[in-house]
């Protein structure tokens, strides 16, 4: 008995077939095309595949980025793909099927924080927030062994809770979202803005990216401040700043006993955590006479997502 | 079977027995002495009077201002009670009535929002977040049917999202946060920094306070406002637009499908409830893609928090 | 008895000379070169065609877009021109001119503002400040007469009070810069920003732009608002209100009796004036009790950067 | 040939004659009343007396809180005295003294930053900001020389600058002046704080105020602050943080060579002064590439108001 799991990147398809304790047992990777019948129609190729290849799939478990609604089926917007507007994804890829197993659709920064309550570093946890530090910030909330999904599907949508009024302007179209200043674009942003600003010490990300600011990448910033570059080390305290006033704010919702941190950015370990604690503790309401959320480093790695999928497709 | 319910405030003590249905059967109304011993033994007192008159009491729900552990038992902090550090209530009070019956706690914005969850506005809604505008700003949870505390007792403190990074000074010792916006307590600084702005529209304003604009109380700013004066108003949208600007933000975690608003400030009705829901949508991230909650004044009225404590203590 | 007036802009290189009450008798236009050495070229040749041309050139006038020093001759910074770092734009003209005549280099914004103040809408004030709503925000100050260009020539930098903290990420390096909510930029990010929150208002933006936002420019902004397109009124009036808000800063330094704005994004007349003057009498400090300043479009038109040029450059 | 010299204080009335080169050379004190007629009636009498002396007094010159004219006679308008709204307060004064010498009115914080251009700090400079940190924050501006009004009389009003959008609360009506960051107030504002987020850490501050944190004063904390103390020390980054963004603000418009900074917070020296010269430098624009103002503390001493008054009164 096994599940299909399937993560819609924005340059590629990841699938995996999962057991029954989601463990990945087979693998594809395909391109992710610009059109949306034409990912329909490789998820159902691999669907095909998986079963050819013998596998008795039960549930088809999807990882999308976008807003999902509540019944789990229907995209109501992608900003990448402008088709997925009231889209029900799970009917479309379930027609190319002839509707043979269940197809379930889930937020993918929801999956990558099921994939941590269940087999990474947030097992056991009562109230867990997880947060995807990627390009832009995702977030997925676990409430009493539940994945807290909203009346609207619309929950935990943690990178666009308003920090700063008319801050940064936001690709949603609001400003002073929170991940306009956590997130790998918000890394580049602080960094480009310390190079330009204190170009006496701007030796080294220069060098990394060329000499040309533009075209600095988080990547860049990341192995700077790990070699202790004052300026790498800045837009890391910035952002991991933010990233502590966010799960603050989330506190004063949510309360919860675990922050997970997931996403490439965290791979710098605490050059991102130790800023994030300090300043959760810092803006925390009555820090100094309550309990304290843990804040810890995703530990299911780039597989969460898929584990996520598959294990929330047979629930 | 009956239920003493508890509200501790900060001039009286209300207390009342409830039937099975949660329904006043008899009251009690005596002063908040400062001290909290004192206060224990009133409360044990009407405990007795209330058995004295026949009532079989299973429990007792004490409705408290302050921060209640998730034990339900301690007040952890309290602003204007200083022995309510990590103390436990519920077996101070439990110890002059001989632990007859259990003795829960619970926050006062906590018993409100449940009063209206159980018996007011909030009936039948599947996420829902209540609000109560009084001297601050206290918030209520419910998920699933169930009053959500987080882990540490400390959830829904809504009056404290951070709104304004560096804005006003909360007594909370930090600034910024939502109860600075949208409460009583700012309403009167909306009227008066609207008198100083513009004394040639502050007639009526200076009139309600007598001449004095250091005593513009938050009524004489609804009476204005009612009577259509211009800075009442004024004030009215400011607190209007923070509400809605707060409840954005609470829906970017819990996207709930129903907000009641309650308190003394909700009695104007839609001139704070329209600012509020024209701001919500303007600040709601992807407004133009979701399904939006319902906004609606309590229904409960000012027994909510007798009610809610009191069908509380038997859950 | 003439001046030559050069404007270096990112694009081209105007020149002009003007008779000694300022006004144009010949034209030059040339392509702005990438290359420091070649700019001062093409300078020194407009010179030399001039002077072969039969006029009495007595002084070298130049406008350029960057930072200039207090000497009125050396480019201190310039985010175009990366040569132009502590860089002696009057000496390197000079030397191909073989110093016949002197060379005096002002930062384009205060040309332009001192166009407006000898023969334009700042005419017979006592105190003017001048903005330039292009690409981003310039700012001019006249004080009693005299050009103010401050201790270090970095007065009038208008375009970066800091308006909000942790704001937009500005190109200087610092976040919420004036510029970054009222330039043109600016208005072209609020446009965007209002088309991605009511795609159902946006159908007269998204056909100017080709259906693609991200081709969205200032002017189409401009033709839709004077049109009365709700999203384009919306975005002018964001700016606007911005607009006031910098006055009001402004005007608590410096408290002038005129602000004259110009650009080519004022050609939309009161469609940004009125917001802007609203604004500036809602955030000004004693507005009840105080004189306020005259807020009017620059009459100079576009070449008045020419004109302060050559007239700066003999006093 | 001597001046007499007025400051008109929340408390008490000021007297001073001064000889030709403003050194004092008698003193007076009195109660300031709480009417206006009693504060003109005191200075004549204070007049009466010197003359009565055998001085030979040329001019009064007055120093008041509040706005001044640019006539230099009326006060517009007094947050403290109501009947100053629009008050020829130099004819009032004149008629009980039969106009018999001219009577000068200067804003407060505009003469005690003229006598630190004249006697104190701001000596040789060419464009001086001057700020004094009271209870709230005034500001002077010299420019070539010359005392800086405005064409209003409102300049350097800079503790009013808008620095936090909906920032805390000020008297002005407005939000989010520098003055509700950096003064005296701010000073107690942030120590409250303090005391409240870091109760463990407030023994100090806690004993100075008698252990009644709503009494504690800005001497307290300057107090704990020279001894070592961590929130008192806190306390000062704030302000000062905010006093190095205020000058940054004010440099974009002024770029000056020289701040002052005096009032009495200013005793603690550079535990003030530090963190507002490093956070001045780290707000600048184009900080790397420019002349930096110097920022020093006032010398001219408790008098640089009445110092400054009489100087100005034969300008």
């Amino acid at each position: 008995m096994t599940t299909l799991a399937i993560d819609i990147g924005g340059t590629k398809i990841a699938a995996a077939v999962c057991d029954e304790n989601d463990t990945i047992i087979q693998r594809w990777r395909v391109p992710t095309p610009m059109d949306a019948d034409a990912i329909n129609q490789n998820i159902a190729s691999v669907y095909r595949e998986a079963t050819a290849a013998g596998h008795d799939i039960q549930a088809i478990g999807v990882s999308a980025a976008g807003n999902v609604g509540a019944d789990r089926k229907t995209m109501t917007f992608a900003a990448n793909i402008p088709a997925w507007l009231n889209y029900d994804l799970s009917e479309h890829i379930g027609e190319l099927i002839d509707h043979a197993v269940p197809v379930i659709i889930e937020n993918d920064a929801n999956c990558a924080g099921w994939g941590e309550y269940v087999h990474g570093a947030g097992q056991g946890s009562k109230n867990m927030v997880a947060l995807t530090v990627g390009t832009g910030l995702g977030g997925a909330i676990v409430i009493n062994g539940e994945l807290y999904r909203g009346s609207f599907g619309m929950a935990a949508e943690l990178g666009h809770l308003p920090m700063v009024p008319d801050g940064d302007h936001c690709g949603c179209g609001l400003r002073g979202c929170a991940e306009r200043y956590t997130s790998g674009t918000s890394l580049e942003n602080f960094a480009k803005s310390a190079v330009r600003r204190r170009p006496q010490d701007a030796k080294r990300l220069l060098e990394l990216c060329g000499g040309d600011i533009n075209k600095l990448e988080g990547p860049m910033v990341s192995q700077a401040a790990q070699e202790g570059d004052v300026l790498g080390l800045y837009a890391f305290n910035k952002i991991g700043e933010w990233l502590g006033r966010t799960m603050a704010a989330t506190a004063a919702v949510l309360d919860p006993d675990i922050f997970v941190i997931g996403g490439g950015v965290v791979a710098v370990g605490d050059i991102l955590l130790e800023p994030a604690r300090y300043n959760y503790a810092r803006f925390l309401e009555g820090s100094a006479y309550r309990g304290h959320a843990k804040i810890v480093a995703a530990t299911a790695g780039q597989d969460a997502g898929l584990i996520g999928a598959a294990n929330l497709a047979l629930r």
